[in-house]
């Protein structure tokens, strides 16, 4: 077999078979096929896409390129859920301790932010003491025992999907829907757990930025892991405006423990609640409605809450930080953003949002930048509401006022203005699978 | 400016700039650009095309990417012709000369046989003691005395094309027309003839197999030479069966001085006085029926003859060679392919015949193999001929018998055979510019 005839019938739009795909990803990974032949196969795919079974075959591939996680002595209990990204998302926080309270073990890899998205292991580090390195054993135990464990991407997981991405990403071939959904699935699938679900991040905010595209690829990733033998939905949820009102790590904590303590904004409980009822339906094989029942009470109870402190305390984290929030890293400079004129916020750009507080401090620009956990953007209005010249937009923070210019003047650059509101538009579009 | 932004202008299908162009080959060429951007780019390029623009510019960037030879001494007289490769192709053995016979100043670089097509260069080097790497002072010298003179490719021309040829080679991106033009006429304007006459081989033998893509190749070139203030026509000529009789090194150039004495086969000559009179016609500024008669005088007379004795003189071969073929490299081995039964032969696969002659020994597999120049295959019935069983189809010459059942197996599976003849195609499908 030999590469330039597996780049060739896919270039004529033929469906490359089991055996094929094998040798592809396994001569990738050892470095026998170069770079330049698999870029101009993925090329070849953006142009021609995968038949279904090749998505299928080609993210077992990779799955199978280095180790998997073993998480059999969870039964069916074990749960993740994904995120494909974005700004103010805070999801993990509040719905990996709903989900252990209600008997899920939720035993995640999770990942650090880069450019305007955040990262939920970036988030955890803002607690004091928090420590997202934990050795195999001591994840596993504290999952069995508290039923939630965090941490970073660790052990050589799918090698073939860190190669191929990194290309991916230099040759212009990354929006392909199939090697989208097999590069999250890979790592999803090897990191396993029996029950997931995905949150199909859709607007201004997303890499996917119109439904049509985030539904095919949540429709190509549920029927991959149920090909996979395992229990999966994927809710297509909106990143047209930023989700909550915290953006930035340690705020963000703060936005979370609110949630979980009944007390959160609406739009950020109301897609919690919708994620962790269909993880907890998922795990105990119940009804949604009966799982969102669940879900609610877990959260007025405070049993819920509960949980997320002996997690962090597991963890190494200062929990009491967790009710008292002057124990997180603070900001020493807050600046409010004024109305230049009186009007609707009638769009906000929501990659311009998370830039605004990458600006801040908050996030990276490249991969080791460093990060001020303290510094982010609190919204005090969004898309739809009415702003009076001179009222609050938002609350910037940070540790250094000179960062304060740029990251106003992109705050202001993702609002558009308008004399109606526009028809709000729904934070959930659908659920599939 | 940024490469992967270039991936993705093309890969959507929209036409670099000139500056984006001049980008791309320049850092392409000092190695900043990886190949692996490259090859993604090329198979964006072969799924979105190039407008004419964009092929013009490419070609002179790569044209520029390195030497261009200076034949401005010759005036207006320079010429050149090339032909994109077949199976029994001695035409620059006749055309040559003929040219050179009537006024033209044949200054040519010319390559070596690469699997089932040959080379001219190995085709000269049969001849006992030519030379074909000349300094450039003696090169141009000779074309200025003789009139001709062939090199093999030499000095740094077209680094650009050499490389990213090499790319396309093992990333399934050969055969986009736009590619396949620039690269071509890259190596011919930097070449530095005014005068180019192109041999577009349409057919099994050639690397085109349809017409179609042959003349929209062939409009793809001349418009470019046009574009660079080049006089330039193409020819599309049939390679559906091999050119002439004799295929191998020392037997093609036999088969060349038949022509020139005015005893060739019917179909070789005819392809031969057809370019002939197109490059003449060019040189000369003089319709091409005036050419034809010259070029048709040319030969009867037997000068053109005497140039190539002349030429072959020159450059160190023994022109003796030329009168008496005992003098030129010999097969001690000579078998006769029998029909293995009674019909028409309506088809032969060019590239396998050529494949038959490589296996006898007169080609190379790898670029490094040695070649028996005096191995080859004479065909003695062609398509549109009937054979009775055990009549002689061809005679395969070599100097190893064990070579033989492997070619005589691979030169019948090449022949179809028929109960009735087919009608028979044009040698000349046309003519371009």
């Amino acid at each position: 077999m030999r590469m330039t005839e597996l780049i060739h019938k896919k270039r004529e739009g033929g469906a490359l078979s089991a055996e094929e795909l094998h040798f592809l990803i396994e001569n990738y990974t050892n470095g026998t096929i170069p770079d330049y032949q698999m870029s101009a196969f993925a090329m070849a795919v953006y142009f021609r896409g995968m038949t279904e079974e090749e998505t299928v075959i080609l993210t077992q591939e990779m799955m199978q390129s280095g180790d998997t996680v073993d998480l059999s002595l969870f039964g069916k209990l074990s749960a993740d859920k994904h995120s494909t990204g974005g700004v103010g998302d805070k999801t993990t926080l509040i719905v990996a301790p709903i989900v252990a309270t209600l008997g899920g073990k939720v035993a995640k890899m999770s990942g650090r932010g880069l450019g305007h998205t955040g990262g939920t292991v970036d988030k955890l580090e803002s607690i004091p003491g928090f420590r997202t390195e934990l050795s195999p054993e001591d994840f596993l135990r504290q999952v069995q025992e508290v039923g939630v464990a965090v941490i970073g991407q660790t052990g050589n997981l799918t090698p073939a999907d860190k190669k191929l991405y990194a290309l991916r990403d230099v040759t212009d071939t990354v929006d392909s829907l199939p090697l989208i959904a097999s590069s999250i699935m890979s790592k999803k699938l090897a990191a396993g757990s029996q029950n997931i679900v995905l949150d199909v991040k859709v607007g201004s905010g997303a890499f996917l930025t119109k439904e049509e595209d985030a539904r095919a690829l949540a429709e190509q990733m549920v029927s991959i892991g149920k090909a996979c033998g395992r229990n999966i939905r994927a809710l297509l949820t909106n990143m047209d405006i930023p989700l909550g009102q915290n953006i930035g790590n340690a705020l963000e904590v703060m936005e979370a423990v609110n949630v979980l303590r009944g007390r959160g904004c609406e739009d950020l409980t109301e897609v919690c609640v919708a994620l962790a009822t269909q993880l907890v339906s998922l795990v105990q094989n119940i009804p949604a409605q009966e799982a969102k029942t669940m879900v609610e009470d877990c959260i007025h109870s405070g049993k819920a809450f509960e949980t997320m402190k002996k997690w962090v305390s597991a963890q190494g984290g200062n929990a009491q930080a967790l009710e008292d929030f002057t124990l997180l890293p603070q900001a020493s400079c807050t600046v409010e953003v004024l109305a230049p004129h009186s009007g609707y916020l009638t769009a906000m750009d929501t990659r311009m949002v998370g830039e605004a507080s990458v600006f801040l401090g908050a996030g990276r620009s490249k991969k080791d930048d460093p990060i001020d956990y303290g510094a982010g953007i609190v919204l005090q209005k969004k898309t739809g509401d009415y702003a009076e010249k001179g009222e609050c937009l938002a609350v910037l923070y940070c540790n250094d006022s000179a960062f304060v210019p740029n990251a106003q003047r992109r705050f202001l650059e993702a609002i558009t203005w308008g004399d109606t509101p526009n028809a709000k538009s729904p934070l959930i579009f659908g659920i599939v699978g």
